[in-house]
């Protein structure tokens, strides 16, 4: 299933491949197990929307660094392009989304950013700014990419539950058409940069970046489970 | 004129007071006075508009940069719009432009960057990398501000000519109300980010940075001429 | 005392006012209690040194960064002796430190880095890319200011144990007369660069970097209860 | 002779025969005739001067970027080596090598940085920027390399003239085997980086920025004679 979208021999399929525990523990996290089968706590779900609120203006951000690195036209465009989207169009969906699950703009841009969110969008930032185009892309891929290879994970599992599950809408999303289509860009956009900057030459310094960066992406769903552990919602 | 597009005791009309001779000097250079009465070279134009092109590219990173660096979500959709503009539309139109000129889009990209071009583009972008948002925004405003400025003085200008002015499409274009409100929205936000970012106390170290850049923009003026001089169109 | 150190009306004295819980929390941490009184558990302090050693690598770096952001000689000159002093001095101190509890460097240099160390090391490198110098400096200060501050009121309370403390040579290092002078230089370094980047209008702006800098501080000695609770030193 | 310290088959050696008009046009240049023949007119080489104190601020903030972009310790050790090098010794010897030639610091400091150093030191450190470390060492070295080349090569030809040659001591500086032995280091340095961030993979890419850095250093010696040819010594 994933490996149409990401090809084994692509270079996410490579990156994937030199960290399979780590891969693994994220696309199969305990947070998406409540999603597939709708037995997340509402809490730890509010809070997780809450901190990805915040993690999406980090997310416009890093593409707008992408924009700056580039190199070529053609990667200029799709940073622009992923800038747009993110703060005109995603942004205000997610507000929107945020609404049915009780949460207000206002409460979101008030909420404190828990240490989990700032160590996976500073991590990205910093590494795309240390290092080139390249190292920026690798961060970003395991939220880009990886949230395309659950959505599609979860909505081909005749195990994921439909009825009445409060999150079958987040798996739709992740598994439609408009988000694999941006997924497979994403894939192709680090295939195409790496062949400008070193090639697969590059793999053992981006596979650290990516190890660490989906380690910290499995923080990000821990941290709705331990937010609803402490009886916390998005405060 | 330019007074109501830069109000005296904005953030921008205060650096262009802060150095007198260079704002002169640059809105009133001889290439635009060229413009003005249609005696520039064609020459001088044409190379200008090449080395243009190779300008945007670097404007839209510097914008992409402004996305990173903005730390409100009005200042990031600002950036946002700034970067879309130029990479979706600007750059076709420039394109557009030119091939009146005679010169194709291959061959833009295939020409060397002049270092007036290179010391402008990389000194907005490095400021703004070294310094804040506000430096940054500082260090395009010449540019940002600066044609508006021009285009402004031109079209009111009775002297201006009219009739059979190769350049009239360029005055009315940099005079245009679509631009001006550009114009008129960038000396707003200069002042925005100036109020987040340390206000009037700033306006020494922005000052040297604002009269660094104009000077390289008359720069950008004088390169035109000088290949003119030299008998070198875009090469 | 502390007092002293940090003079009421400086910059650094404006920041701890404006997050009293904040920086209470961080100077008086568990961890910080068990360091006075030699009930820190072994396993926590040495998890502690690991983490602490990949901290130094980032905390060099940000001091590179700020030979980068500096705008006069002597704020690169402050920003140089930074650097040497971490990469040619105390990296080798802290190797021979850790040395005596057990840990040697290239164990040290395997340990997977923790959130808590991402978190703040990357929160700090990239506030002081997205913003300048000062935003850099206030974010590095909970850190160099603070641990003098701490060292301070350690070695100063009569309740601090003395027999047979483990801790006793830590806190002698932080409240040394060398250490000392450093975290008086950093003081006056901030207020000097601050009067050149804006003045005591930049502190509600940079009060939100510095409460943000000083919870992570907190999570950092947080950090190593954490790792002695799960029963983990440096691995 | 400059094979010696430029092995063929080194990434630097490459990236000479990537460009061997543009590197001969920089290291012979007649700027650099005028030093070996004594023949440089003295207006030239103060204005040079002056503007060279410039850029060595420029320079130590490149190697302070270096160190935050190093990612390994003996990359951070040899960008810090740098940083203080220039900072604590080199700024020192060439102010009182300036004062010889009756330029004091404080004219120096308030000298008007010339467009051909503005675009050659801010190429570099946006390049750096843009770029990882690999990128901001190749831009570098035209200057840290090209230097040892340039005297050495001066100082072993039989024509340079040695007799009340008022610039033999330039040339004996940079053919000193302390400098020689720096210009091995960084040769060396650039193919460790190589090897860690894609190798010769990389050449074509580094290759463009390598020659419009040699380029830009050609500017930097015109910029000499063109302050002669204008009767403008440092102002």
């Amino acid at each position: 299933m994933s490996q149409e979208l990401v090809p084994t021999d692509s270079l996410m399929g490579r990156l994937c491949a030199a960290c399979p525990r780590e891969w693994a523990d994220y696309v199969g996290h305990a947070f998406v197990r409540g999603l597939a089968d709708g037995s997340l706590p509402a809490a730890a779900f509010r809070y997780y929307l809450a901190q990805d609120y915040l993690f999406l203006i980090h997310f416009a951000r890093a593409w707008g660094l992408a924009v700056y690195k580039s190199e070529t036209l053609e990667d200029m465009r799709a940073a622009t392009q992923a800038v747009s989207a993110i703060i005109d169009v995603e942004m205000g969906l997610h507000v929107r989304y945020c609404a049915d699950w009780g949460l207000d703009e206002a409460a979101m841009q008030a909420v404190d950013e828990d240490p989990a969110c700032v160590a996976y969008t500073r991590f990205v930032l910093e590494a795309g700014m240390a290092g080139d185009l390249l190292d920026l892309l690798t961060a970003l891929s395991p939220c880009t990419v990886g949230y395309g290879v659950i959505g599609r994970s979860l909505a081909s599992d005749p195990a994921t539950r439909r009825d009445a599950n409060p999150y079958l809408s987040w798996i739709e999303m992740y598994s439609g058409d408009e988000y694999l289509d941006l997924v497979r860009a994403s894939v192709a956009q680090l295939d195409r940069v790496a062949e400008q900057r070193g090639g697969h030459a590059r793999i053992p310094g981006l596979a650290a970046t990516f190890r660490s960066a989906t380690v910290l992406e499995s923080g990000f769903w821990q941290m709705g489970l331990d937010a609803a552990g402490r009886g916390q919602a998005a405060r």
